[in-house]
């Protein structure tokens, strides 16, 4: 009789900027550890192996390798933290849309618990056109109020999926180090898959 | 004999954080015009109708208004100026992730000439690790310098369909009015869709 081949775990592409921090990859490897505790794998960005593009630009072969996870990722946990302003680092952004777009399930945690208007308000003054009607910053632009964690193209990305951004209210100095919101995911995400 | 159907025209999807201003309905039909102009249709996010999901809340029915929007699209032209920061709008780039997903094709310009790192290297300080290694800002987080005009998940979304992002040095008061950029990606659909 044919021994049965263990079952492949279920495989979390990994998200964020902490590709940009100097201790990146040793935040990976924590990451990945909590997913293999999880009964996942975890596939982190820094681990890409450019190696089949090897006449590409950097920016290129960063850009197919990431790709290429996304693909065979079976879902996501993206940080959605804020990075350089108000809202949640573009590049994840961008694969966030990406995964969304090719219907894998996406789970997402802010180490920020404010609203987008509660951060907005906090960097600059607002003002509101009358009771009841738009918020506008300083420079007159128009700024949401639906108690979203950020643009509301973000967070109903998730909970039109039915698990909205996990926000955690991390330490300024853990910012992007607290991986507190991460695990959540990985039980929402757990949770979702035993459930069919 | 039956006339020929009239060809309808390819639907372009209008994706840029002019939604926030104050004039965003005018902006969009300046851009529904010079659509027209180059034999497209387009389609802007504040046209939608969300009377279809009456008992959901705003952020819910804007949502599914531009995804349904997009999903309908040929092909997309989205505003990645920088937005309270140094990095386009979240919406925006959510949606160019959600397009690139779909594998819709995209094309994009930036008001802001300059690459992501000048833009940075001027809102602070930044150093090198050593000659020819990782710029990092003021919170010892690597700055990418790939010359690209943001982050690179961004530009190769674009370089990779073969029409990088466009970059035009607008006035300042104009950041968000000047349509040379929008004019030129027009242009540059127009003849990838008359290549085939």
């Amino acid at each position: 009789m044919r021994k049965p081949e263990p079952r492949p775990r279920p495989a979390v592409y990994l998200a964020g900027p902490e590709v940009f921090l100097r201790d990146g990859i040793e935040l990976g490897r924590r990451k990945k550890e909590m997913c293999a505790r999880y009964g996942f794998e975890g596939l982190f960005p820094l681990d890409w192996d450019g190696a089949g593009d090897a006449g590409a630009a950097a920016d290129r072969r960063i850009y197919r390798a990431c790709l290429a996870m996304m693909r065979a990722a079976d879902l996501a946990v993206l940080n959605l933290t804020p990075f350089r302003g108000p809202s949640a680092d573009v590049g994840t952004v961008l694969e966030l849309g990406f995964l969304a777009g090719l219907g894998k399930p996406v789970f997402a945690y802010s180490n920020d618990a404010r609203d987008l208007i509660d951060r907005l308000r906090a960097l600059g003054p607002a003002t509101r056109d009358a009771a009841g009607g738009l918020w506008r910053d300083a420079a007159d632009i128009a700024i949401e109020d639906h108690g979203n964690a950020d643009n509301l193209m973000l967070d109903m990305t998730l909970a039109e999926q039915g698990h909205p951004i996990i926000r955690h209210a991390a330490r300024p100095e853990e910012r992007y180090h607290d991986l507190a919101g991460f695990e959540a995911c990985l039980a929402q995400a757990a949770a979702a898959l035993a459930a069919g």
